[in-house]
């Protein structure tokens, strides 16, 4: 990497060049190998990881069941990103964009197959009813703010996330321009956060569901290890909330499956049932004592 | 740049450093001068700058309006982001993110701000019962499409296309990283398009609107000049797909709309009439001739 590097006339793929994800990041679409995808009892099967995009929609899920909506039962599987489950042909057929986290709703006589993390919670929010205002002024914020999102935090994970804690090298010019761009967001949410209790409003909403899983990650330090580095602690509306979403109970059930990091009590592989959250947590930490 | 850089422990603005828009890139939101915005007689106002965030919308307001929705008509004022326009207080107001697109419907009691591109491309689609199917399996599957440009695009536009186009230095793991991803993206919409006429699927929808600027421009070759570089007449499924929709009399009117750059005769910087499209752009040449 030195300024006299000339791009040539035409790219070629470099297998050697990728960093830590250089094993997971392609230059093609498509399957990689057939393989089905496994299904159970329930109508909505997820197959996901517990990265913030995966989060979202398991919050999302456990929100909805805490709240009464028992159709929202669902079967959560493990996608494992590392070892390339999602270029499976099952993986492909469900989502064509090979990213955790999609959806499939066997509700329907034809099953329903839902991509981007975005894109199913407006299904579901829609489906049942649920965590987006029906108030039709207040429906359009939320919506902006759950696009904002969308539109935003590929500056943070794709661009600030990988250059300061996965590329292979520290390099500072890219550090520096996804710092400015995230710190501006921080503070677009900290300025919101002053005036409304939720970013889209007076509601808890998929714009929080969406927002709390990168931009809360960074506010709570579990995110790169960079809140000193972004100085987390200065944006105090966002802190706040921050704080107030993970103190809910689907929240803190919903960050944990399809976990495959942290301490074994935050760790719940897959989730079929809401037993699941008490009975395999406890084994695993009886098998760990 | 050198592989020995060490990020501080906390970051600081220096602001000497960020490339060609080193100007309007700041690390805090929020406004920076005092100013309303324009307001012109049709209900719709639209504040924007034909970038593909941009021409986004003015597509989808001259589809509308060919498709016989005469409410869809709109003002179309200019913010010059280059001489920070973007941070008024009015701006502010429309949209806390600073960025181009902004709407304000001003149908209601309230008037009714929408930012975020895919957020004003939904609201308009459903404010209008247009351009995004009714068929509930059919809608879900365009919205999964419009969700995947939002995530996917701030990979080909701040990444690839600032690396590629407009850093400081050509920097070569940066262009690596996101020609690879971009490569990926051009491959996942080829194939879609392999089987259906439309991204969405086989209507004409808003997810083509959301994705045909940029995924289009690089097809055409209007964008960082790369086509040769990421060998965009490969894809000869997108190539067909870029083409029809670029055919589109719509499309050609929405794409100048708040156009600065170019020739003249592509240029309308400011839309208030459909008369304005050949009166202004007349002018020009002539007052060019």
């Amino acid at each position: 990497m030195t300024d006299s590097y000339t791009p040539p006339r035409v790219w070629k793929w470099d297998k050697a060049n990728g960093g830590q994800f250089a094993n997971i990041n392609r230059p093609i679409a498509g399957a990689t190998h057939d393989k089905d995808l496994p299904v159970g009892q329930h109508p909505l099967q997820l197959y996901s990881l517990a990265t913030p995009n995966g989060q979202k929609v398991t919050i999302l899920l456990e929100e909805l069941l805490a709240a009464g909506h028992t159709g929202a039962e669902y079967d959560a599987w493990l996608i494992r990103i590392g070892e390339g489950d999602q270029f499976s042909s099952g993986f492909v057929s469900v989502n064509p964009n090979s990213k955790i986290p999609a959806l499939l709703d066997r509700n329907g006589p034809v099953p329903q197959r839902v991509f981007e993390s975005g894109s199913i919670l407006l299904y579901l929010a829609e489906k049942f009813g649920a965590f987006l205002p029906t108030d039709p002024a207040k429906r359009t914020e939320a919506l902006s703010w759950l696009f904002w999102q969308m539109g935003s935090a590929p500056m943070l994970g794709g661009g600030f996330g990988h250059f300061y804690a996965y590329a292979p090298e520290k390099f500072e010019y890219p550090i520096n321009r996804y710092t400015m761009e995230v710190k501006r967001q921080l503070d677009v949410l900290d300025r919101r956060l002053a005036e409304t209790e939720f970013v889209g409003g007076d509601e808890y909403s998929i714009a929080d569901i969406a927002i709390w899983p990168w931009y809360g990650g960074i506010a709570l330090n579990r995110a790169y290890e960079a809140a000193e580095f972004l100085e987390a602690q200065s944006y105090t509306n966002l802190m706040r909330w921050a704080r107030q979403i993970d103190a809910r109970p689907a929240v803190a059930r919903g960050r944990i499956v399809n976990r495959t990091s942290g301490s074994l009590s935050e760790q719940l592989h897959e989730r079929h049932d809401a037993s699941d959250f008490s009975t395999k947590t406890q084994d695993k930490l009886e098998g760990a004592a």
